[in-house]
């Protein structure tokens, strides 16, 4: 099968307090479709600007990502610009040009109308639920999401709730979108705003997941060196997105969503080695295999004792 | 085998945002002792006043702990206050009165000197080193710590390390000890400080488990309603402790600690539904079983997709 991916395509500059590198290649449908591009064909939907490098154009066609959403128009790419505290788990926006990016309009040409997965990467809930209008009969559908549309449009977003079966966010937004402290609290409680299974992302800590009577945790990859935080949980969505794109099921179940997150927490754990994507430019399958065996090594234990 | 648990035993007053409960049992060793005693018999030591209710003693015969190591003098028992904040991750001190803890000088009778798992819980750096001058041929020895020995007794911690086996400590403490931000770091870090083993707990996220070059790590068990979180980490470190003890064997590896990460982490959860050690009264075998089987569906997947 393959797997749409939606969202932003952006021109990062990243500052840790170790280094500082500019007009990188970002934006969570980069991060997400290069990541699912392991697993499963991937069609992507996104906006760049006639600026936009080629050579990231080229990386996308290397990783076999299908580009006839990909609209280049007349102006700007989008611009992020972070910085990175010292512990590297928190961050600062310093500037975002949204540029061609303002009037975004996710349209899916006709070969992708019937794509039976759905990630819709980190971009507004609206035009989420615009990229489902299009979509006809997605087997199973995937929303990740951000504080920024909680805070501004949360009745855009419960309303995407309902359309979707699975959401990914993080500690601090679950706790935000449910008003909930206790995560295990606001994992139970998002599902019943709609998705039936929710990924709740804990950054050093791992993932829960959560659905019907059934909850997994999922610890992070001892990473001792981490040098860009930046898109961890876009690649994270689309690992596991394409994971289960890859599945080739009509059906999926709680126990293909468990290793589904482990996919993306071993593609997450890679990217965050390397600024933007590097790391990911000469990762092999068999990297993944391998570190997909280290996270079932570093949580397994015997049943009897 | 059997396993020696020194600490200190207190009568605490604890309030919650919801509740407030004087005069409970508490302390470290009692803590750790109860819980410990779900897997094998534990040697007691400790120090209470004369005005330490007979119930508590009662209840420690009650579990089976051998009590020949406790000593009963004349004065007040150690009373420790405090109060949690809306979260329940982070707590105040109120107040705290030594009386007879503050000359505490633990003493192992004669039965004790042999006992092949030793636990030092939570107290002063220098009297878990006196504990361990008096062991004979011990044949695992766990320390556990706080924030405060790291602040005003490190050198004495330091030279602990390098006598014992494993060392149990809190995330933020492990930032503290080692100057690491990275947990990853601090653990390994701390390993070359001399435990050949060491369990970093992280609350609401868990633990994680470090040896030589072996890594595990544990989820928390998904609570939804946490009464009392106080003596959660002395039930880990008991639990933990009782189920090695409980393996009667002369080699423990890192296999055999993953087990007791787990056993740790359910006597635990369990120990936080309810105020002081009310929940562990009432506590069974087939308890334990049980949310040993739902830590590891909640942690367990396939190694093939």
């Amino acid at each position: 099968m393959s797997v749409l991916v939606v969202g932003s395509i952006a021109l990062d500059t990243v500052k840790t307090p170790m280094e500082e590198h500019a007009d990188l290649l970002g934006g969570s449908a980069s991060y997400a479709a290069v990541a699912a591009s392991f697993f499963t064909d991937v069609n992507m939907v996104g906006v760049v600007g006639d600026d936009f490098p080629q050579e990231h154009i080229a990386f996308y066609r290397e990783r076999g990502i299908n580009l006839d959403g990909l609209q280049i128009v007349p102006g700007k790419t989008f611009r992020w610009s972070g910085e990175y505290f010292w512990d590297l788990n928190t961050r600062e926006t310093r500037s975002v040009a949204l540029n061609v990016f303002e009037h975004f309009n996710p349209t899916l040409p006709s070969s992708y109308q019937e794509t039976p997965i759905i990630l819709l990467a980190n971009i507004a809930p609206s035009l989420q639920s615009h990229v489902l209008d299009q979509a006809r009969n997605p087997r199973f559908t995937i929303a990740d999401t951000m504080d920024l549309w909680i805070n501004i449009a949360k009745d855009d977003l419960l309303a995407l709730l309902k359309r979707v079966d699975m959401l990914i966010l993080n500690d601090s937004e679950a706790r935000q979108l449910t008003g909930q402290t206790s995560l295990i609290k606001a994992g139970y409680e998002i599902r019943k705003l709609g998705p039936r299974f929710v990924a709740i992302k804990k950054g050093e800590h791992g993932c829960l997941l959560f659905g019907e009577n059934a909850f997994f945790s999922c610890g992070a990859y001892p990473l001792e060196d981490i040098h860009d935080p930046t898109g961890a949980g876009d690649c994270f969505a689309g690992g596991l997105a394409g994971y289960l794109s890859s599945l080739n099921t009509d059906k999926i179940c709680f126990q293909h969503l468990r290793q589904a997150v482990v996919y993306g927490s071993v593609i997450a754990s890679y990217n965050v080695e390397k600024f933007s994507l590097e790391r990911l430019r000469t990762l092999t399958r068999d990297d993944v295999a391998e570190r997909f065996e280290a996270f079932h090594r570093m949580s397994q234990f015997e049943l009897l004792g």
